[in-house]
């Protein structure tokens, strides 16, 4: 059975949700995902580390659209690992698990990997939002969109949109 | 640079100690390493999901002799990761990186794996005291020496008796 490493911040968690809801309960601005495009997260969010850092803020983040439901197909096909940078923030750890386990029961914990640099994770389909985890990458790789990446490109990465798309590529 | 993937609980932190020491306080009986050769962890301390589920189990874990020294020398002539399967316990995540962070400051969150199953790490080099381990691990493979694995046997994977061991074969 062939292995997919599936990302979670902007890939099954809504960061970006959550990054705009703290900026707005902090400023009082609503920025509207549209603008950010092409913007790094740190560019977009000024306060992004204090956000990361703030207890809860895994713990709670929303579900990208149609993630559940697709991740469980996908998980029939293949054997799914979920890969999460999570130890450049400690706390995160514990969050991440509890929010996978809640939102996604069906992946157990032999398939979860909280790592630094996935330039350690082999795999055969890498689903991720950030070019620096797909481009070390070798097996078949698809970039989720997300504001940061919307303006760059590299041809080896397949684009997707949403989990509908991934849905069509690969089940 | 090559790319070391090492494991923490049996070859950095010596959980045996706090199996032996837990089981002492437990039922009054001091278990010597050498009556515990050949059986399962799980043989060896019956309560041992017990004992791993305690608060401060992995936190308060002692080092594995000169595993500081040589790992310090190893993480100047490869690329050193440290991989513990972890999410079985969630309990361990943050004890596991509070401890990695006390006693091996020189590895950052980058080089820090924590996991369930290995099958998805790809390094050049694995040194783990499992078995289950290293058998699905396409490089070169150093079977560090437990109790449990005394009387098995994988002619795949080199032995080692000790971080001297390990000095002596990779520096």
């Amino acid at each position: 059975m062939e292995k997919i490493a599936v990302d979670m911040d902007g890939v099954l968690a809504d960061v970006y949700h959550q990054f705009i809801q703290m900026h707005f309960e902090e400023s009082g601005v609503l920025l509207q995902e549209k603008d950010l495009e092409g913007l790094t997260e740190y560019e977009a969010f000024p306060h992004i580390l204090k956000h990361v850092h703030t207890p809860g803020f895994f713990r709670t983040a929303p579900l990208i659209s149609d993630s559940q439901e697709i991740l469980e197909k996908l998980n029939h096909k293949y054997e799914v690992f979920i890969v999460s940078a999570a130890t450049e923030f400690p706390l995160s750890l514990a969050e991440k698990q509890a929010w996978l386990n809640e939102h996604f029961p069906f992946i157990d914990w032999k398939h979860m990997v909280f790592c630094g640099s996935k330039e350690i994770i082999k795999a055969d389909i890498m689903i991720d939002d950030h070019f620096k985890n797909l481009d070390f990458f070798e097996g078949q790789t698809f970039l989720f969109t997300q504001p940061h990446n919307t303006h760059k490109v590299n041809g080896k990465h397949k684009r997707v949109h949403s989990w509908k798309d991934i849905e069509h590529f690969l089940i």
